[in-house]
C-alpha cells in the first residue's frame, strides 16, 4: 500500500478539529496518506455520516453559523458520539479491517471520570478503528485498559496533544529512546497558570490575565482546571500511565493550584532573585510513584526558570541518558492540531509497512 | 522475524565502542535483537576477524593492556578499516544480503575531508551493511551522496551520537516530527567550551579547565577542534545538512572560537546580567543557508541563558511547531554510547517489520 486513504469520524468538532481539517489541506503535498472525512459528531451542533466523504468546508461553516450538521446528513437523526463510532464501524467495517479507519477524539476534558472520552475510545477500538485524540482523559484516567485493547485488536491508541500540544513527549519516548527507563519527570506543563504567573510578576493582576487566556482560547472553559492544577494533574496522571508503568488517575495527584498565589508572592520571589512557577513532577519513592502538581519557588540554576508565559517544558530523569529536556517555546491552536497530524502519520506509516 | 541476530563489524574500538559493547551486554534483556561482534578494527591496535563471534572481553582486555587485536584472529594480517569491512561483507554476503551486518563506525573526527569515515560509511553501503556513527565526518562532509547511496541499497545511515550524544536530535525530527519543516537553529553544542567558559565564570583559569576536559575524555585530542569551534561547525554542518536539506561542510560554517575570550570578558558579562556561550546556528537567507559558531552575549530571557558545565541544548525553529527546544543535562560516554545504541535498536526495528 504505498499511500494508503484513511476514513476519518471526528468526534468533537470545536476549534482543535476545526484546525485538524484545515491543516490536514495545508500540508496535504507533505503527506504520505490521503484522507476523507466520514463523520463528524458535536455535543450541540448535531452530527453528520457519509461513508463517501463530508464536504468538510460546508461542515466548518455550518458549525460556525452555530447551526446543526444535521442538515448535512442524508438520514438526519439524533447520535451520541458512541453512536456515530459504532454506525461508521458499521458502515466501514471492510475499511475498518484493513486498519484504514480512524476516530479523532477532541471532546472537552472532563475531569472527575474521564467521560465520555474513554467510553469513545473504547468503542472506536471495538470497531477495529485506531483512535487519536487531543483528550488528556482516556490517558489519564484508562491508558492500561485502553492500550491492552487497541493491542488485542492490533490498533494505534494515541494521544501526543494530551502534553505539550504537537512537541513530542510520548513519541519521543517511544520512537527515539529505545530500551530507557523513565524515573521521573518535571516540568511546566500548563500554559494558562504560567501565563498568569508571568503577568503578575510583571504587575498584572490574576482576572484578567486568566481572562486573557480564556479568549485566546487557550484556558479551559471552566477556570478551575487551570488555576487548581487539575489540568496539569490529568496531564501528569497520563504521563505516569505511560512513561512509568503506574496505573493512577488525576485523583491521585498531589495537588495545589496558584489561586492562592499573589502579585505579592511572586515579586517577593523575584526580588529574591527566583521565580514561582506551577511544576509537576513525578518520582519512583520505594516501588510506588509519588506525583504532585504544586507552585516551587525555582532558582536561576533551575531549568524551569527561564519559562516564560506560554513556554512549557519537560524534563525526564532517564537511567541511560541522565536528563533529557523537551520544550515547547510557542503554543497555539496549530500546535494542537498538529499533534492529532502526527499520530495520524503514524498510523499511516504502519499502514505503509503491511 | 522476531527477534533478529545483528552481525557487528566495529570500526574504531575506542572508549566509545567498548563502552557500546558493554552497554549492549547490561541492557541486553530490554533489546529486540541479540548480536555478535564479528570484526573489529583499530589504528593502533591491529585487527581482528571471526564470523563465529569474536569473544568480546577479551578484545576489550587486550586493546586496553595496549596489545594487538591480531594475536585474536586465526590470520592476522595488516588490514585497514576498509579492508576489515570489505573482507566482512565478503564473508558474510548472505546476512548482508538479509540486513543483519552492520557496522558501528566510531573512528576519531578528521576536520580536512572527513576522512578515513566516510570512506568506511561508503565501503560498508557498498557491502549492503547497514551503518551506524558516531563520528561526526560522514554527515558533515558527505550526507547526500551517503544517504543517497544508503537508500539505493536500501539501507540504514544513522549517527544519532554525532550531536548531543545520544539525546534524540536527527531522531526526533525524523521519527516524531513528520511533515514539519525545520527552518533554522541555535543551540550550544559544545561541552568542552562551555565547561571553560562556565569555569572562566567561577574565577578560574583557561588552560586547566580545558586539562579536566581532556583527562576527563571529554574534549578531543586535539584541542583546537573543540577550542577553535571546529567540533561545533562539524555539528553545525551535519544538522544543516540533514534537517535543513542544504549541502555544506564544516568549513562553510563562520566560525570563531572561545580561545579570545577572557576570564576578564565572562564576569565583566556577568556583572551586566548576561553569559558568554558558544552558539551554533543556521537560519535561510533569501534562497540559501547561513550557518556560524561563535562566542553570543545572552541576557537572561535567551534559552541557552541557563546552561551550566557540559550541559547542551538545540532549539529547532519549524513551520507548524514554532520553536522546539532538546535539552541534554547529562553527558558522558554511557550517553554517547547510547546513541550507537538507539541506532541499533531502529535497525532491528526494521527488520522485526519485513
Amino acid at each position: 500500500m504505498n499511500r494508503p486513504e484513511l476514513s476519518l469520524a471526528l468526534v468533537g468538532f470545536g476549534h482543535v478539529a476545526r484546525r485538524f481539517v484545515r491543516l490536514l489541506d495545508e500540508v496535504a503535498d507533505r503527506l504520505e496518506f490521503t484522507w476523507r472525512v466520514v463523520a463528524i459528531s458535536t455535543r450541540h451542533h448535531g452530527s453528520v455520516i457519509d461513508v463517501d466523504g463530508i464536504e468538510v468546508n460546508r461542515a466548518v461553516a455550518t458549525v460556525e453559523a452555530r447551526q446543526s450538521l444535521d442538515r448535512l446528513d442524508r438520514v438526519p437523526r439524533e447520535r451520541s458520539g458512541i453512536d456515530v463510532i459504532r454506525q461508521v464501524a458499521d458502515a466501514l467495517a471492510d475499511e475498518a479491517a484493513e486498519g484504514r479507519l480512524v476516530c479523532i477524539e477532541t471532546t472537552v476534558l472532563d475531569i472527575d471520570r474521564g467521560e465520555p472520552a474513554v467510553s469513545h475510545v473504547r468503542a472506536a477500538l471495538e470497531g477495529q478503528a485506531h483512535v487519536v485524540t487531543a483528550n488528556k482523559g482516556p490517558a489519564a484516567f484508562a491508558y492500561h485498559e485502553l492500550e491492552a485493547l487497541a493491542e488485542s485488536v492490533d490498533r494505534i491508541f494515541f494521544f501526543e496533544g494530551a502534553v505539550m500540544d504537537g512537541v513530542p513527549v510520548f513519541n519521543l519516548v517511544r520512537d527515539t529512546m529505545p530500551a530507557v527507563s523513565v524515573e521521573g519527570f518535571r516540568g511546566v506543563i500548563n500554559s494558562t497558570c504560567n501565563f498568569i504567573l508571568s503577568e503578575l510578576e510583571r504587575g498584572k493582576e490574576f482576572e484578567p490575565a486568566l481572562a486573557e487566556m480564556q479568549a485566546r482560547g487557550i484556558a479551559e472553559a471552566n477556570p478551575s482546571l487551570d488555576i487548581d492544577g487539575w489540568d496539569a494533574a490529568a496531564k501528569t496522571a497520563a504521563l505516569v500511565n505511560v512513561l512509568m508503568g503506574s496505573a493512577i488517575t488525576p485523583h491521585h495527584v498531589r495537588r495545589t493550584g496558584i489561586s492562592e498565589v499573589t502579585g505579592i508572592d511572586v515579586r517577593e520571589a523575584i526580588s529574591r532573585g527566583r521565580r514561582i512557577r506551577l511544576v509537576a513532577s513525578a518520582s519512583r519513592q520505594g516501588g510506588k510513584v509519588k506525583a504532585q502538581v504544586e507552585p516551587e519557588m525555582v532558582d536561576r540554576h533551575d531549568p524551569l526558570y527561564g519559562l516564560e508565559d506560554l513556554e512549557n517544558a519537560l524534563y525526564l530523569n532517564t537511567d541511560l541518558l541522565g536528563q533529557v529536556g523537551i520544550v515547547q517555546r510557542s503554543g497555539g491552536l496549530t500546535q494542537t492540531a498538529y499533534a492529532l497530524l502526527s499520530d495520524l502519520a503514524s498510523i499511516s506509516a504502519r499502514l505503509r509497512e503491511i
